[in-house]
């Protein structure tokens, strides 16, 4: 593992790291960039994931156990929470990044949705972040000082169409990122929500419209969309010592995509469009 | 029926009411003022509450029919629904104003919560919205220019520890009510949430803290609370046409606080506790 | 005049209104909307506005009568609320429509602008309310339950690049009616900025990239621009009794604009373009 | 120096450091902060602040030159960059930390406000963002991938009322960081503002009734507030190259207060204050 660029930021904390898949993954970008930076940590995704992915990959430049769970049993979330924190002592540090819409594989559209599919998108999206963190309290599984992020998009503010009921998923993951962390504050813990903006990931590709999400968030974002490496880095940031007064918040890292209302370029584009329209 | 503060703004227009349970709920008043500006509609609420509620007397004065509808069955939803497209020929306006908590009323903690109760307070309080507007899709139930409101709360927002996982359900139907708004735009239909400072209903002073949530609020807010009737009178001006550009918004009707930082009352109070603490 | 779509919101309500021009200005349009609905009010505008407006004919239209005021000067403006005090015996409602950048107009880029200019845009652009709330709290013009709205826009929230300074303007505007509204609250009055979609208009003509702006909130905006009567239409519900719990506000009237992350239209629009260029 | 503790996250780098008066300020706590992480830089005040401040003291530890400029003075801020690019090359951060109500030193109530110094309020605490900005963009002072961080504070989006006209300068603020942010970005240049929480420095300590929000805010915020070494440190991860894709985003560093509707601990206080009311 490269070393060179390490600051050292996260020498001897201990982690968890959820939803790695292949090495587009958001996940893996942040698993390798935590090892940079010095910590210890364990992989865990979907047994099902994990069949289809390359984690063992991961884990072997890692040097990272890999634990299988399924987040939306309780159960499963328990012992892997207690798996994690025998291994290392107590967690550091938690990335969730974790999503998935049935509703979306099966194109139901948004005013047809299929209920019992939308609370499984609930369950894996938002409600799992819960678990994860209600488990931590039970098994007393984080250490004083320890930083929770979960990943998160501007669906949970504004409607994007192709998205269908991820957006509503999003609202409630970030809902609950911001409950817990006020009950976790008596522990100096912070919990926080990354809004990234779009990445080419294989989860992300996997939503029919994506393309045009990507394109139009690369039009209006003035620093143009983060990779995932850069995604990386930004947890980096928030896991180490250095934000420990951050906590409950949502921190768009999105180029300035939420708060660019429209850009020189887009302004461009649709006069070129009005133009081959009339010609 | 009084009619001498009417100003007609619903003249001719079908409506249906979700959450009257007695003259203290927001939906009774809001059916009250309803009348009074020219509606018909139709009364609808859960088997249970018809039971231990009044809403045989609201029927009465308002001559509105009732319907006993359990909003987490998606059948009975759409039963409901075709009935008052029968009933009406089609509506111009909803009021929902649903919500319950099953851990609040058992006393589980947020960090000890039980995941099957939270998704029975995700279903009733919120997705129950997504349920309403998709039968009424499917039954074709809704005029054009219709406009629909559902309650929230700041909880959607920030943090109220004693509101627990309804904060999450808030921050949900908020999202559902943004998403559902964009696909019924076609047809001229508005979908808002109007967040209603803290009321003393029935409902509300079932809340643990709810006492606490009030007073703090009361102080904050600069034109103090809202009572029922305010909400019911500002429902009214959703509803009309006076409104045919607002959509996907949640509009806080509270006085104030969501934009008050402190208070000069709570500054003052703030500093007696200091003396009364060194005396 | 047509009273038929009469509702009397506000019968017997005494108003003053800033920044019609002429009949496609939003201040003319809720000036029109006013009378329908039983006010009577003063009219006013810069003395330059006077000269190129068609502000007698509105006058005559509406018995209202004309007082000229540069509201960056503070003894006109004082005179100015002394007068229409003197005429309707207390006020109880306020439009501030009132914006210009000569910035814009110079078409100075925003990173080599004029700073005197600037200072121009914010003292015609924002402080001038603070000014005219501020002569109203001297001269006791205010009714207990008055209520004031300010016209702005969402460049306030997200960069609009041809907007410039503009954008800085409307976040102090919406700043100073919340900071002002909380003084108020004591006496019952409301203050709140309405957000209003790109209008046609003269003014909005004026402001170079506006077309754009227009055409891409048009695309984006699920039920469209909001026209300049359907803007007159929300403010007299804001004006009215019926919304006396609302202040401190800032409330879009953009048909969904600013909760709407992308629209199918665009994604549809932007796919065309591709296929344009590859073509 | 201890360099203990550094990262090395700023090595190499250089800056520009507006603000720091004593060792109190946030802008000193950044600047030792800065050094520790391996940046060079220079430090500026007005000359008011340098009279009687203590910036010596910080330019021997640090060994940063000390620049003298009045922010409202656009030659002023031109001859500044000037001469930091002379000396560094080209800058890759800028702190700014500066802010100042003549109308909360004169007592002047935000209803009765001398208008002369609200401009010098918004000239000295926002605008002078804008002129070291457009001062950078006219020497061509910023280095690709610069770091431009402005400190803030949650009065920009909710009422203190002691706060005053710095609501709005703050309100303000964030708008010309967000605007410009904009227009750097074809440089890869980030401009952000960080909204601290209630911090105990000598400026404000100059605020009427700062000491009750700094109480509130301590009641509030589940982490409490955070201290200028804390806010030191967030400074360091944001002009750091770990955060290349955050930009135009208001940051709250403030332990939670701005999402926190209630705290367990006010309502036990405001209990207390109802009983000892009572008896």
């Amino acid at each position: 593992m490269n070393q060179e660029n390490s600051h050292n930021l996260l020498k001897g904390k201990k982690g968890l790291i959820f939803g790695a898949l292949d090495d587009r993954s958001i996940a893996w970008r942040v698993a390798i960039a935590c090892k940079r930076e010095g910590a210890d940590f364990t992989l865990t995704n979907a047994p099902i994931a994990l069949r289809f992915g390359a984690l063992d990959k991961l884990s072997e430049e890692t040097g990272a156990e890999v634990i299988p769970c399924d987040v939306t049993d309780y159960d499963q979330v328990k012992e892997l929470i207690e798996a994690a924190k025998k291994q290392h002592g107590g967690l550091d540090f938690i990335l969730h990044a974790v999503g998935m819409s049935p509703n979306i594989r099966k194109k139901n559209d948004y005013t047809s949705i299929n209920y019992r599919l939308m609370q499984q998108t609930l369950e894996i999206s938002a409600i799992s972040l819960h678990r994860v963190l209600q488990a931590c309290v039970e098994k007393e599984a984080l250490n004083d000082g320890a930083s929770v992020v979960a990943l998160s998009y501007i669906g949970a503010q504004r409607v994007f169409s192709k998205y269908s009921d991820m957006n509503d998923a999003k609202a409630l993951l970030e809902s609950i990122a911001r409950n817990f962390g006020s009950r976790l504050a008596d522990k100096e813990i912070r919990v926080n929500t990354i809004s990234q903006g779009p990445t080419k990931t294989s989860a992300g590709s996997g939503i029919k419209g994506f393309d045009a999400m990507y394109d139009f968030a690369e039009l209006l974002a003035p620093l143009g969309n983060p990779s995932a490496d850069e995604c990386a880095d930004y947890c980096i940031t928030l896991f180490s010592d250095l934000t420990r007064k951050v906590t409950m918040q949502n921190l768009f890292h999105d180029g300035g995509f939420s708060t660019n209302g429209i850009s020189e370029q887009l302004i461009y584009e649709l006069a070129e469009l009005n133009k081959s329209k009339e010609s």
